[in-house]
């Protein structure tokens, strides 16, 4: 491709609304350009990097035997009303005005249709489909260019089976595939633990890149061999010991004692005998649970257990409900509450929590006799250097991007929408299902922030737009342009994709400028004097090396370096 | 790939819905399935045919140096009210609730919008951009299966040029692509001239293919010369001549005449003598338009003309704005009217025509002295059976599907975004624009309206999903078993596409069946009788043709064959 005839509008300034490398980079490069707030067009040299993203993840969906499909954006309002997603994706669903229908933010719902009306038997199971196609979602606040936008491209897929274990295969495949996929994208990955949120199901994992810019938190261990999103992580905190106290609950007077440590410090007890109250409201009742002393608690885990949304209860309503101030409200004697606590205070007794009555507290609470706990669950927060619950060493709290997340949903979908299959024995039984997504646009936008510096993007092989960019410098000497077209068409017939600079009113300087910005990992540069002596430059982006070769040796030289270079990347 | 795991839900029934050949077939073949009216998933054997289409529509659209890019479906509206399009595209542009966004049915807007940016010079020109996107368009009434949809993939590209030349080259490199791309899908289609319609510019073309079930009427010579669509269509009807009457004009008693037939028989005069008044309402003032005898108006025509929709004024307000009922109106007198006229009528005197006064008509009148006519245009409708204007015999008029569209726009969108450039000498001005179109899956629906028999799809060879079909009959023997799996690791290494009916637990009768119905030009069957004398039998979807050939020579006999189809499409 000549540069001259290729629509790669570079800028040099940092877009004013770009805050992280690739946003910046992928505007600067000319990949894209926004037309709406969270909406980008790909130009031809960011589509270029997409359909190489395309191709390595079909190639990857392909080969665990998933068969491609295309399902469309439309969808009937009516069949999300059955699953409850038209609540659960509240306002991050599209709706189009005059007919009853939305834009897919994801496709279990359609999947799960056609599996109704053609998975009859579990004969014909199992099933992996997938497909590469837009998906829309509302986002109230898109940002980080194409890391969070209103339409994307995704990979999603379902898996169909008759039983768990063959969900268990297909996730297993899942996680197969998205790890070469990654790897082959050459992104630094690691994989978490998560939540399933409104999705539901049994378990999920992510596929995530640790960044700065991450909307997500995850807890990692130091080895790498934990890690999970925050909204699950867990820690090796020891159960609490509980000395048997029989005294009966009493009150104590506590004038101006506010927080967990002034609480512990009056009373002179440790934190573990402190049983805090927190209340949210999620649902029906409000909420009030149990925190051990200055334990926070994970919003995201009291979701997953409450199954519904959870939001804090405001100062004046909690006064209203309970008689009380915030540091001086407990579980004794509440009514109207949904009462849980965290699985640390399982078996608490000679507790001292709120007595609903400010500046005053109970002491000797024995939670089984004296509170009507409705269960106890892990709610905690996890916190940096506490010890991984695997016991590989202690944990670091970092921000992530979810690259690809994997969940099992199980029979979920199936129950709402009534896809049943005559299993065996020829009884009816609803489809076991799997959910998996990647955002493809993600892919280049992590693999863009691992892999640039100072002066612009340092392509890997396998998504890099081009192989090399020819450089010819040293506009008025014929010699130089004739090697140029020569050595173009030449490395071309060997396969190797070039794009060549053939600008002609551009400098060297903003042509080697350009040519760092667009990040091909090779540049092959045509100057007057080199030519003379027979020799043409090679640099390699990635480590800045510069080597001088033989006009009659560069094409294999420069075969030699872009194969080598993509079987790393392919291993 | 095996069928037996390749989801392909076949259906012996006709689907109640499916009224032509093509939407039958798609949904029996498994290839498509509604999901909601006018809006279908694509299967994996529909998906694969999709991509060959999308393989050759890129292939060819490179050739011309389109660049691929990908625009998003969510457009602002405020570019679009801009343009006057909201409201030219009025209830079939699908609005988001709660955004000003719309999904963009096409992307004049967009495109232009990216050009105002990034075009600064007549040096950034010519430029050719294109994507394969998803298109979408609340049809009032979807039918026709994937013909039309309120969602479609679209081939849409864009040229932008400094002058009309630049813009004449690239719409003849689109007019040279198109006319591959369709012969390359094995479609027999012609050209017609065609109206710019909500789309605007200077003039523009339409590929076409005849059938019964398509939404377009057009007039074609028996040469296949001339073709157009009947919204522009003319014939070779001689201007009239008109003998010089300088009577005055005079009123005459017509009681009980209401068809120019009626006329012509009760004054003894020949129809070109008589000038039929028709009224319109479209934009501001009534218009009543002048025929000649029994012509037809054409509505399209008008509406071009007046650059807005039109319809017929009704029967009560044309008697309170005339003071007669339809039959006895006419243009002289005639006030708070537009008054235009028909080509024909150009220079006309000794004219008859309404009176505004029932059972009377106007005699003698010269409609240069008598009447304000504000223009004479091209209203008529070509009638059956007339000469084209080309000489190239006489019409016939045939229904159509458009395939393709191709228009020259000119600076109406650079216009109204003001996309403008510098020119040659330093001078702003406005980007000349051209828009070219093709829908992806009805080259799909076309292909198989042309490609099918009684027991379902033959497809040619550059769409067909698979080369080959591979049928294995008598499930009992080992050798056939044993030998299919051969064939079918042979083919494959031979670079043949084999789907193979690898189903154990279906009969002969349903595997030939089905084969016939998904329409493989080639099918290979193994069965028991003729392998024991060392033969698989052959047979040519296209003609029927069958032959045995000896098992050690098939590979290479159906290699030959599937390459020998491959060279005939792709000549």
């Amino acid at each position: 491709m000549r540069l001259s005839q290729f629509f790669v509008p570079t800028v040099k300034e940092i877009p004013a609304d770009a805050a992280i490398p690739s946003h910046q980079l992928m505007v600067r490069s000319g990949m894209v350009r926004p037309v709406a707030a969270g909406v980008y067009a790909f130009l031809p040299l960011g589509l270029r990097v997409l359909q190489n993203v395309i191709g390595i993840v079909r190639e990857e969906m392909n080969r665990i035997g998933a068969q491609e499909m295309l399902l469309p954006a439309l969808s009937p309002v009516e069949l999300w009303q059955r699953t409850g997603r038209v609540e659960a994706f509240g306002e991050t669903l599209f709706h189009l005005k005059g007919r009853p229908l939305v834009l897919a933010p994801t496709h279990e719902e359609v999947v799960c249709e056609l599996a109704r009306t053609h998975i009859a038997s579990y004969r014909d199971m199992p099933q992996i489909w997938y497909q590469i196609q837009t998906k829309f979602r509302n986002e109230p606040r898109p940002r980080s260019g194409v890391l969070r936008g209103r339409q994307f491209l995704m990979k999603d897929s379902y898996s169909l089976d008759a039983t768990p274990e063959g969900l268990d295969r297909a996730y297993a495949l899942h996680a197969g595939a998205y790890a070469r996929i990654f790897s082959r994208c050459g992104i630094r990955y690691f994989v978490a633990g998560a939540s399933s949120g409104a999705m539901g199901g049994t378990g999920s994992q992510e596929f995530m890149m640790e960044s700065e810019s991450g909307e997500d938190v995850v807890a990692l261990s130091t080895g790498g061999r934990y890690a999970a999103n925050m909204e699950v992580a867990t820690s090796a905190m020891g159960a609490s010991r509980w000395t048997p106290d029989d005294a009966p609950v009493s009150e104590v007077h506590t004038p101006g004692v506010r927080t967990i440590d002034e609480l512990a410090a009056f009373l002179g007890v440790t934190h573990d005998r402190l049983a805090k109250s927190v209340v949210y409201q999620g649902g029906g009742k409000p909420v009030l649970v149990l925190m051990m002393g200055n334990d926070l608690l994970n919003e995201a885990k009291l979701a997953s257990v409450l199954g519904t949304d959870v939001r804090p209860v405001e100062a004046e309503r909690l006064r209203s409900l309970t008689g009380a101030d915030g540091g001086s409200i407990g579980p004794v004697g509440l009514r109207g509450f949904t009462i849980l606590a965290d699985e640390r205070l399982r078996g608490g007794c000679g507790l001292v929590s709120g007595a609903n009555r400010n500046d005053y507290h109970l002491a000797h609470i024995d939670l089984a006799r004296d509170c009507a706990i409705e269960g106890y669950h892990d709610f905690r927060t996890v916190q940096e250097a506490e010890q991984a619950p695997d016991g590989s060493g202690p944990l670091r709290i970092a921000r992530a991007i979810e690259l690809g997340h994997i969940f099992k949903l199980g029979t979920k979908y199936a129950d709402a929408l009534g896809a049943t299959f005559l299993d065996e024995r020829g009884a009816g039984a609803p489809v076991v299902m799997g959910s998996y997504g990647i955002g493809l646009e993600r892919i280049i936008a992590c693999h863009i922030e691992q892999h640039h510096d100072a002066d612009g993007i340092v392509w890997g092989a396998s998504l890099a737009p081009f192989d090399v960019q020819l450089i010819a410098v040293g506009g008025r000497s014929a010699a130089v342009a004739e090697t140029a077209e020569a050595l173009y068409s030449e490395m071309g017939e060997a396969g190797i994709d070039v794009l060549f600079d053939d600008r002609a009113d551009t400098g060297p300087g903003f042509k080697f400028k350009d040519a760092d910005l667009l990040g091909m990992p090779c540049q092959v540069i045509v100057g007057e004097r080199n030519l003379a002596a027979g020799q043409i430059e090679i640099k390699e982006r990635g480590t800045g090396r510069r080597s001088l070769v033989p006009r009659a040796a560069l094409t294999a030289n420069v075969k030699e370096l872009v194969t080598r270079k993509d079987e790393a990347w392919n291993q």
